[in-house]
């Protein structure tokens, strides 16, 4: 049968989703953990591959298993073989047509900024920190310049394996909540080091070195050297993944970090 | 002269406050670092000692100096010579009467629980956890019959130094926000392990195991074996030491940890 797990991770614990040959990616931490509950080598897919540094609050994965279990030994049983860094979150059972990277519609992604003089060190790996004041409002006038469907040749690194440089960008929008800046980006897929080189660019306007238009310019341009350089991964969070609801995964309106349940704020918690 | 400085710090990274032989205490990342603008070994004093991986939102510290410098070099300069676990937030020019901790004429607490049926890898170490279900109400019930100037034999550690069990706690109080329960604790001064072990009693209302009118029971018991078990340090924070107002210290109303700025909720930022 094939499972469906949520995961939760701090990114700075890890070299991004993917397996690596000194074992510290995500994969690598789920793959060990798996087989206690599985009892086989269990190989994982998932949607949203992360890099070095970044976080995860709700990255769906999908895996096929033999083993008959209650959900909940995907969940809590899982958890005791995994460091504390990372956990399973929730478990469903899936068809077997379900795939968690291709069925995908769309991804959300949160970048918080720390907009302080003074770096905190209670935020450190856990936001990107600009010390200059950044003025919020250009930042969401220059993001508007990006939503839609774009080619964002400007946008991505060098080593993006991506076949079409064409991707949609349903929402990008900048909010600005006290010493905190919330930039949230969703599309049906991003390319490499995308969301991290459209935050540098959007920091460029919001210190002013550049207008709110520059966006629109350095996007037509197709040229990666037209944009700001990739921001820091330390504030970047993978927020939800949506599927098709006829698969049932949980709401992802959930996935929120836990400290936001805090703060009932609704337009920070659920999608526009 | 005499500086007092605020101090944010994680408190995973650290045994506490104090100064210890293997170097790992907040005290001596200090000491390490202030010769670096004081040109001379600068033994510091603090409000509010700490424990193993308790965080600091707003630890007042002084010293004493003979070296000019503009107050950005005591935050900025030395700031770069901590490590990112650890940061000063401001620093002011004090009168020579003026003592961190003798003058300290009230300190306040948040031991903050995560309250969810699975852990959360991004508030380990941040937030006490909790899985099964706690009753906000009843614990807040319980913390009321524990405030008011009272001998807290009950909630005082073995290895107290303490020459008088009796405090004044202010304020204790109980709220649920989500997933998440803050606790809040004001007195003049706290005995060793004082809040972790009423913590740990409120839990245990919270849980059911005992009626609010417990709390009053174990309290006027004076023993220590009455009380529950001393609570995990990870969801405690020093959050705010204060002065006289003739001090001139910055308002204490700064030091929130820097993520409630995204939720402008007032109640959870001021004090009642």
């Amino acid at each position: 049968m094939r499972i469906a797990l949520g995961l939760e991770y701090d990114g700075a614990a890890f070299t991004g989703w993917q397996t690596q040959p000194d074992g510290r990616g995500v994969q690598d931490a789920l793959e060990r953990a798996l087989p206690a509950i599985a009892a086989k080598p269990t190989p994982t897919i998932c949607a949203g591959r992360t890099d070095t540094g970044v976080h995860a609050l709700d990255q769906v994965v999908h895996f096929d298993t033999d083993a008959v279990r209650p959900l909940s030994a995907w969940v809590r049983g899982v958890n005791r073989f995994l460091p504390h860094s990372m956990a399973v979150r929730w478990a469903r059972e899936v068809p077997d047509v379900f795939h968690a990277r291709f069925d995908a519609v769309r991804r959300t992604y949160d970048y918080w900024i720390l907009n302080d003089s003074v770096r905190s060190p209670l935020a450190h790996a856990r936001a990107g920190w600009v010390f200059r004041p950044l003025d919020a409002t250009a930042m969401h006038e220059a993001a508007a310049r990006l939503v839609g469907r774009h080619d964002f040749t400007s946008f991505r690194s060098a080593e993006c394996q991506a076949t079409s440089p064409v991707r949609e960008l349903r929402e990008l929008s900048v909010a600005r909540r006290g010493r905190l800046i919330r930039v949230r980006a969703s599309a049906n897929a991003f390319l490499h080091h995308m969301i991290r080189n459209v935050v540098g660019t959007l920091v460029d306007v919001g210190l002013g070195r550049h207008e709110p238009a520059w966006a629109a310019e350095v996007l037509e341009a197709r040229d990666r050297s037209r944009a700001a350089p990739t921001f820091s991964p330390a504030g970047l969070y993978l927020v939800r993944v949506e599927y098709d609801p006829s698969f049932q995964l949980p709401a992802p309106s959930a996935a929120v970090p836990v400290w936001l349940d805090a703060y009932p704020d609704q337009d920070l918690r659920t999608d526009p």
